[in-house]
């Protein structure tokens, strides 16, 4: 197997699932094609299918105030638990375009669903890209017909391109996992880079499954992982108008996951290392990101470690220190002091790495050679104790870089 | 008179003030003096006094949860309307320091008690630098007498010195004001470049007057300037451990603004475009900044404008936007979206620079020369318009640059 997806002491491989390489589960098509949106050939248009016409699927999309049309499209005129193919583009998030926009996404869907003989609602739609430009279709009837043309089991790797923005690198993973019940395929592609805030992020993710699930599973394990995958990370606390992840199950292997079975837990298992390594590499791949945090927090109320958890790590403080290895706890002091106004004194624990640097809010003498060995790494924990106990929660986060400045600074002109 | 002073559009010099350059009003002496915080020499001490005994004075205090030594001693241990001396280092912030860093505190201010004959409860303590390392006095007794001995009305300039860490300029200004009793002084010394958000930033700002107020008066004022000014900007969302304003009244010019005068009113005018400008000017320093922008925001609801406006002055997609002199405006849909969760479909208008680009969430027609033409200025006015009316407010805002993250991601180590 890769020793390579799951990198991450934040993320570890369940012991029953291994690493398959390419290809999608048994049921799975997948092609990409040009459709003329980003110009100069580049594969724009991604379009994945499910053979099985009693597919079962799980969807969650962005809660942002504006929607762009695709997620209108999905969440209003799709059979939620029943889509079995998607249609996505690049380069055009088909965002803030009105009425026009919303005929644009359902013309894609129409034009997939001809081709694939689906009915459109069970089509999905995503689109990801520059926001508040209207989406032109010329090019994409062709590439439609292009992508069904060469729909394969291999195709995950050029559905995965079709869907990249600013990604440095492919989000993708095709895992076997074993069940009490048989041997399933848990594949998955996802795209994010910048606008990553929770709840969740512009992530695109597409989770296929040749398991047979009901839709109540499906949805109960899609929200369960999402909870704690998608939903815990930020690269720059900007909420996407387009995030969509859909977990689509064909059945195919005839291994079915029951509910409150051995199955579904192990199942829900592979799924959430699955969705959250993907999520760690979204951070990872943070727009410039060199090095990547956790921050987890405990105390005594759930909306006080969340709001905590969220500051910092979205304080471009917190976040450029962490980009120049510099175990500037001070900032952590700040950004939890700034959620907590009007608290003080506020007794506060901080420690990096498992190195205590600040207990009661007050700073502790600490071996700072340690300290800055440890801030050195890939991958840097922070732990903040807040008065109370009960509740813990998490972010993971990317730094701020000069690449991160250098992209946004001149993504549209 | 300096033609520099006031160079935004969004703060103009009421026609009876004039820039008197330098020098501090009558009944105040400054200098400033080497600490050895800072080490090589440099400035990082400074002292201010006013030599009426019977000053009046009215502060405001950052509302973070970790609050610094030195904000814990003005508050909770000067008399609030009688304070008459400022000491004030740079290079430490004195913060997250503990029962130590409070006796640091009071003992900055037992020896500039001691050296210009005044109680330590009328002595303001300021720190602004590094959180977290306890703050050594070793230096500190040689440069309050250094400084003490060295006093004059001229010493605004080198007390501004004394108390920046990232600024890359001044921002200080000294004021002649025509009130109809009279002519009076008004003077301002400044810092603030980065830890800078509302409520407001890590920004001193000490202002003087030879105008004699009564406390109700100095309060009043301060309190509605500082609303106007310090509390409407942000650098990069970051409330500090640290912020203090501190207005001192020493009614040496004779000039009496007596409460519900035009006195009152002119005086208030004056202190309103002084600070407006001096937070500009922390806006313009805003670590790296290239431009400045200022968003707007009207709508049906208070709570609603100002949530969208901060969300939006503090999106680094936005800021980044700004920097490249983007009029990517999808990014304000996004950041306005992202603030209202779960109100799509929404009737969001946005104009920059008077140019409307969006229209009841849907994209418009414009003249894409002329709008990047005007997002290429010095300042740069963003417009959202929200269902309902009767609400408007605005945050004034820094982009974000190379230099930002070269500046905080090597500024401990």
């Amino acid at each position: 197997m890769s020793p390579d997806f799951f990198a991450s002491r934040w993320a570890q491989r369940p012991a029953h699932v291994t690493d398959a390489g390419h290809g999608l589960p048994a049921g799975f098509r997948a092609a990409a094609a040009a459709a003329g949106i980003k110009g100069g050939g580049a594969v724009d248009l991604g379009l994945l299918v499910c053979d099985a016409q009693d597919a079962v699927s799980a969807a969650r999309y962005t809660r942002s105030g504006v929607l762009a049309a695709p997620v209108l499209v999905c969440r209003d005129e799709t059979t939620p638990n029943a889509m079995r193919a998607v249609v996505a583009n690049s380069g055009n998030a088909n965002a803030a375009t009105g009425p026009a926009g919303v005929q644009a996404a359902r013309a894609m869907q129409r034009m997939a669903a001809g081709e694939i003989g689906a009915e459109p609602g069970h089509v999905a739609v995503a689109s990801t890209g520059v926001i508040g430009v209207p989406l032109a279709l010329d090019g994409f009837e062709d590439a439609v017909a292009t992508a069904s043309a060469a729909l394969h089991r291999g195709g995950d790797e050029a559905f995965n391109e079709a869907i990249m923005t600013t990604d440095a690198f492919h989000k993708r993973a095709s895992l076997e996992v074993q069940l009490p019940s048989g041997t399933v395929r848990l594949s998955a592609q996802a795209k994010g880079a910048g606008m990553i805030e929770p709840a969740f992020a512009t992530m695109l993710c597409f989770v296929q499954t040749d398991a047979a699930l009901e839709p109540e599973t499906a949805e109960l394990l899609l929200s369960v992982c999402v909870q704690r995958s998608f939903d815990r990370i930020s690269v720059d606390g900007q909420l996407s108008t387009n995030d969509t992840v859909i977990l689509m199950c064909s059945g195919e292997s005839g291994v079915r996951v029951a509910p409150e079975t051995e199955d579904e837990l192990r199942f829900g298992e592979a799924l959430d290392a699955l969705l959250r390594m993907l999520a760690i590499m979204i951070v990872r791949d943070g727009e410039g990101a060199r090095r990547i945090g956790r921050i987890v927090v405990r105390g005594g109320s759930a909306e006080v470690v969340e709001r905590c958890a969220r500051a910092t790590a979205n304080s471009p403080l917190v976040k450029t220190a962490l980009h120049g290895a510099d175990p500037n706890w001070g900032r952590i002091a700040q950004s939890v002091g700034a959620a907590l106004r009007g608290t003080a004194p506020l007794m506060l624990d901080i420690a990096i790495e498992g190195i205590t640097v600040c207990a009661g809010g007050i700073a502790v003498p600490y071996d700072i050679t340690a300290l800055n060995a440890a801030a050195a790494g890939p991958e840097i924990e922070y732990e903040v104790g807040l008065p109370g106990a009960g509740f813990e929660t998490e972010v993971l986060f990317s730094d701020l870089s000069h690449e991160y400045v250098t992209i946004n600074a001149e993504y549209t002109t």
